[in-house]
């Protein structure tokens, strides 16, 4: 074990190689070189079925469901509608605030108050709420009662489920009671999918026309949405390398904790710990190749195998004299 | 032959299968899982020397090229420093509409001129001209006075060169003496790479830092990075196409002309001529599987291999009756 990447939450189990050739093997030249509408056909009708599949929303069809080039993609297409605000509430995913201010929005950015909780703030028509659900960097879940508060409001609400597949507790269900929630997707975690960019947004069809009149109807390389449709078609080899990652999770917790540490409860590939002084511990970790994240002064480290697991410990363990 | 797309300029060689094999084989299942930022230096190096000698532009170096999801995605990228102005010149490619348009952006669309020249028209500090050059959907050439004279103006000028392998003139060389232009490629249509979306932008390292800062870091599939490091690597492959692929256009350009029509000299993969009932016209070629585009009152049809030309010539002759 040369290095341990550890920084970007990726799936330290890398993606089948046999999927990759059969799909290289089938596609035709034709197609490489031809324009292909994003999604196909195919493509949208197998993430409807995997959406109902992982949810109780019946009342899901092809209409509800666009691509995107990554999660990051989508949020920036629904960047695109111009709200007023992003409204976000950090501790929260940093890349809300550097699509912002790609976009020349105006950020509203109360923070989480008392257990990590969604604070109390007055929404208006035109304000765009982000909430990664579960939470990131922190790992939690936020409640259905903060979730629909923020949707009684007239603004739009977007439930980043970037870590859908590590809790499966969704907020689709939802979509038929509020016209104003937007869920967004990625396979870039559970599914090994981060350098090929594919994300999808659920919403009802009204939002989807808005969402689908920024995207270019070509965003999608058609080898990234055949691959993607393969990987629904053999989910079960990615499902089960995500018990093995739940498992490490649950071990490199304990030894946090063992460690005097208190990792917050994760329910996704990540855990995140308050300490002193991040950003020295960071380059510390780094000059014995351990690659970790600073956020909001605390340090974020992704579950990778174990041996990348056992050598992050092992220099955390150096770095805190411990 | 079932049915000729001719709509879209793509290649109609289809993509080399060989090429597509040997980068899935040596592509590893960790870097199709791993996020890459884009584009990896390998790509950019590839870049820079392809540009460089294709070009009298010695000082061009790796500050120079940022990559983009198509030349498509480039424009978008350029539309988000939010100009003013778009300043376009119709007949001219019909998506900087669209993508103004998704931007929420002023259009100024003073035509084309006598023999489809430049307008004389006063350019502002704050305006982004797009120039296709060659024109789409005309194909033919501006030249460099016409070019020279917009940038001389405070305006961005950006030089759309979509379908540089087939006329090999650039303004890349302006670049050394002109801040304010912006040079826009993609692999879409030499290349037979539309369906993946790569395209790429030269320009002075400031515009270059400008254009990242709106960019995603890792907005370029890694996949799509590998396959456009082995098109440049194989260039010649695909540049012996191009040279069949002209050949067909001067055969199509006389056939249509022995028919009575008028085709612009063209020096890209299409061929534009006006026609009375130009959308009548392309639906009766449509009931025949024959595939064109209607733009500013002409047709606009790809070359495509010899066979699919015969079909669209002989169905376009039963529709005019000729």
């Amino acid at each position: 074990m040369r290095e341990a990447r550890l920084s970007h939450n990726e799936n330290p189990f890398g993606f089948p190689k046999d999927i990759l050739m059969k799909v290289a093997r089938e596609i035709e030249g034709d197609y490489v070189a031809r324009y292909t509408k994003a999604p196909t056909h195919e493509l949208k009708e197998s993430l409807v079925r995997y959406v109902k599949e992982t949810s109780r929303a019946d009342f899901i069809n092809e209409d509800w469901i666009t691509v995107t080039p990554g999660a990051d993609g989508g949020i920036s297409l629904l960047m695109m509608l111009r709200p007023q605000r992003v409204v976000i509430f950090p501790p929260t995913y940093y890349f809300y605030y550097t699509l912002s201010k790609a976009h020349e929005l105006n950020v509203h950015d109360p923070p989480l108050i008392g257990d990590l909780r969604v604070p109390n703030v007055e929404l208006k028509e035109g304000d765009m709420v982000f909430l990664p659900n579960p939470n990131n960097p922190t790992g939690h879940h936020f409640s259905f009662d903060e979730i629909e508060r923020l949707l009684s409001s007239p603004a739009t609400v977007v439930i980043d489920e970037a870590y859908f597949e590590f809790s499966w507790v969704t907020s689709v269900n939802l979509l038929r009671d509020f016209s104003n929630l937007v869920v967004i997707r990625t396979f870039s975690k559970a599914f090994a999918f981060a350098g090929q960019r594919f994300g999808y947004i659920i919403a009802n069809p009204e939002m989807i026309r808005k969402v689908n009149s920024k995207r270019n109807p070509y965003n999608i390389p058609s080898l990234v949405m055949k691959l993607a449709q393969e990987i629904l078609r053999r989910r079960d080899v990615f499902l089960g390398k995500i018990k093995e990652i739940e498992m490490e999770r649950k071990k490199l917790e304990e030894e946090l904790k063992a460690m005097g540490l208190k990792p917050f409860p994760s329910q996704t590939n990540f855990l995140y710990f308050k300490v002193g002084n991040a950003d020295e511990i960071k380059n510390e970790l780094e000059k014995r190749h351990v690659f970790v994240r600073v956020l909001w002064g605390g340090i974020r480290v992704s579950v990778g195998k174990r041996e990348e697991n056992e050598m992050f410990l092992q220099a955390l363990k150096e770095v805190l004299k411990i």
